[in-house]
C-alpha cells in the first residue's frame, strides 16, 4: 500500500537558557555564549510534525490533521507556549533546552500518540527561521 | 555518480469539497467539519517537484528546470488552477480530493514524463503554509 | 500623545468566482477570464488589521490584540473560513467578490468594533503571496 | 527633490514578561493572560528600520544601508538581543515591555544617530510573524 | 468615492554593481564595499507595484491585475530580468544602479501606463528579504 | 545513540552565467535560455547545511552552531558573496556554475571539516524561493 506523509505546524513562543547547572558562569558563558545569559532570552519556536502511512480509502487521510494538532497541543504546545523551558514544563526537568534536546524530547511526548497504522516519522523543530534540529526517532 | 536532487515549486489556486457522495450531510460534517461545506471552500497551492539523477557534464543539469516546469504545468497545473478539484478535472473523477489522495494523482500525473536517466522523487504538495503531503511513489 | 500602530494578521480559506450575474458566460469570461470559473475556485486569503491610537499607560496596549483578534473572528473570519464568499455570507450577498471589495466589506464589519480612543486605519487582504489589497476607510 | 524610503531588517530574539509591579499576580494574570507568566517567555523580533531623503547624487543612496546597520545594532540590537527586556537593558528601565512600548523606545534610540538630510521615517517591530506594532514618531 | 489600494508582486534576477565611473578602483571600493566588486554580483529582486483609484461596479476593480502586470512586464521586467543593469539596459544608461535610483526609474516606466482614473502610488524594490527601497513619485 | 539532524541556512548574493566555453553564443542561448547571458545576471542564494550526529551530553549539541556558521562562512560564502561565480573563484574555475554543480563543489569545501562524530548530511543551496538543489554526497 503506498505511504503519504503529511504535515502539520504549529508554534508556541518560549523563554530558555543554555547552561550546565553544575558549571560556573564563566564556562557556561565561554561554551554557550549569549544563550547562556542568566535572566534567559527566547524565541518563537516552529514545530513540524510528520506523520506517514496509508491513506484511509473512506476519508482520503493518513490521520484527521485536526486530531493531529489536538494531540500536538495537548500534549507539547500547551505544556510549552508563553513558557519557561528550564523551570516550567515537568518532562523537561533536568534536561538543558538545546534546540536538539527539545525535538528529541517532543517526538516522545507525541510517538505514542499517533494512532495504528500511522506513525510518526519526523519531528522538526525552528529555533529561528535560519536555525532548525530534525529528529526521526532512531 | 553523484545524484543531486532538484526541486521547483509551481502554485495554483482551485476550489474543493471533502465528502464522501455515499454519505449523508451529517455524517461528512462529522468527518469532514468545515472542509465538508456543500458550497465548497479553496486554496492556494504550492507544489515542489523532485527530480533526482546524475549530471549532465554539458549541461550542469540533472534536467532542465524550464522543461521541468514546462510538463507540469502541461499535465497537472493547467488542469487544476482556478478549477473545482471535485467537478472539473478529468484525472481526478471519483477521487475525494484530501491532499493525500491529490499528491498521488499528481505523482502519478508528472511520473512518465520525466526523461532518464533522471527520475522523479519526491511530491510536495502544501495546502497552507501549515499542512502539507509528500509522496514518493512507495 | 504619540500614536502607534498594531496589526495582527489572521486567515482564511474560502471559494468564490467573479462574474456578474446580468453578464453571460462568454462576457463574464472575456473580463475575469479564469477567476469566472462556473464551478469556483478558492484561495488562502491572509488578513492584516491594523489599529492605531495612543499607547494605555496601565497596559501597554493600544488594544488588547486578544481582543482585537476575537472580534475579527467573531465579525468575519468566522462568517468566511471555509466558505463560498458568492452563496454563503449574508453581508456579501450582491457583492461581486473581488479583492477590492472584500476589503471595503471587512472594513466595515470591523470599524465600529473597535474602542476609542483607538481607530481602525487600515486593512489589508491577500489574495495570494503576490496580489493584495488595502483599504484606509476614505 | 524626490524622497526615497529605504528599509533595513535586523533580528534580535529576547525574553520578557508583561506585567505591572504594582498589582498582584492574579490582576496580570486577568489582564496579560499567559504574557504575564512569573518566569518569562520570549520571541524572535524583526526590526525594520526606514530612513527617507533625497538621493545622493554620487553614491545613489539615501544613507549608506551599511551605517544605517551599524547604528540600529550599536543602539539597540546589541543591548537586546539575547538578554531579558524586563531586567537586562538600562534603557527599558520601568517600561512595561509591550511590542508598542518597545517600538517607541527604539524609535528614540535611533531618530538622533540618523545624518541629515535623511530623517527616520518608520519604525516596524514584530513580535511574531502575525503580529506587529509601528512608530512613525507623532 | 472609497479609494482601494492594489498591489502586484513581480520578480527578476539581475547582475549589477556600485560604482562611479569617475572614481578609481580604490575610491569605489572604499564607498561601496563589496558591491563595486569589477565582476558583478546580483540579486532576486521583488517589486511591488501599487495603483489607487476607485472600485469599478462592473468589475469590482481598481484595475485589471493582469493588465498591471502585462504592462509591468513590457516596460520593466523583461528588459530587466537575467540581465546586467549596469550594461544592458537602454533607460538605465549612465544611472548608478542603487535600489533608490532603480525605484526612482521604475516608477517612471510604469505611471505614465496606468490607466485613470488609477493612479501609480507607491514602488517598493527589494534588493533581498532585508533590504528594500520604496518610491512614492513626491 | 540516537541521531539528530541540525541545519544553519547561510545565504549570499552572487552574479553568474550559464555558458559552455566550446560553444558559440547561439548554442549558449539555445541550451541554456536568458541564463546564457554575456553580460551576467545574478540572484540571491540561500544555503542550508545540515550536520548529524549524536548529542553531546554536556552541551546538548550535535555541534556548536556558531562553529558550523564560521566554517561555511571561511570555506564558502566569504568566497562566494558579492562574486562573479564564474571568474572570481579559484575553487570554482572551470565549474559551469549551475546549482547542481554549486551544491556538490560547496559540499567538497564543508565535508572534510566537520568534526566527529558529526557528519555533513545534506547541503541545500536555493538559487530562488521556487527552485533549489540538494546533495547528499552520494
Amino acid at each position: 500500500m503506498p505511504r503519504v506523509r503529511i504535515t502539520r505546524r504549529l508554534h508556541f513562543s518560549a523563554a530558555h537558557r543554555l547552561a550546565q547547572p553544575e558549571w560556573d558562569d564563566e564556562k557556561n558563558r565561554r561554551v554557550f555564549g549569549d544563550c547562556a545569559n542568566r535572566n534567559w532570552h527566547g524565541h518563537n519556536y516552529e514545530l513540524d510534525v510528520t506523520v506517514a502511512g496509508p491513506v484511509d480509502p473512506d476519508t482520503g487521510y493518513v490521520m484527521d490533521l485536526k486530531d493531529l494538532k489536538d494531540l500536538v497541543n495537548r500534549h507539547v504546545v500547551d505544556d510549552l507556549d508563553h513558557r519557561n523551558l528550564n523551570l516550567d514544563v515537568s518532562w523537561l526537568e533536568g534536561v538543558l533546552p538545546s534546540t536538539e534536546n527539545l525535538v528529541m524530547r517532543i517526538w516522545e511526548r507525541i510517538e505514542p500518540h499517533i494512532p495504528a497504522p500511522a506513525t510518526l516519522e519526523r519531528v522538526v523543530l525552528w529555533e529561528t527561521p535560519r536555525h532548525w534540529a530534525e529528529y526521526r526517532g532512531d
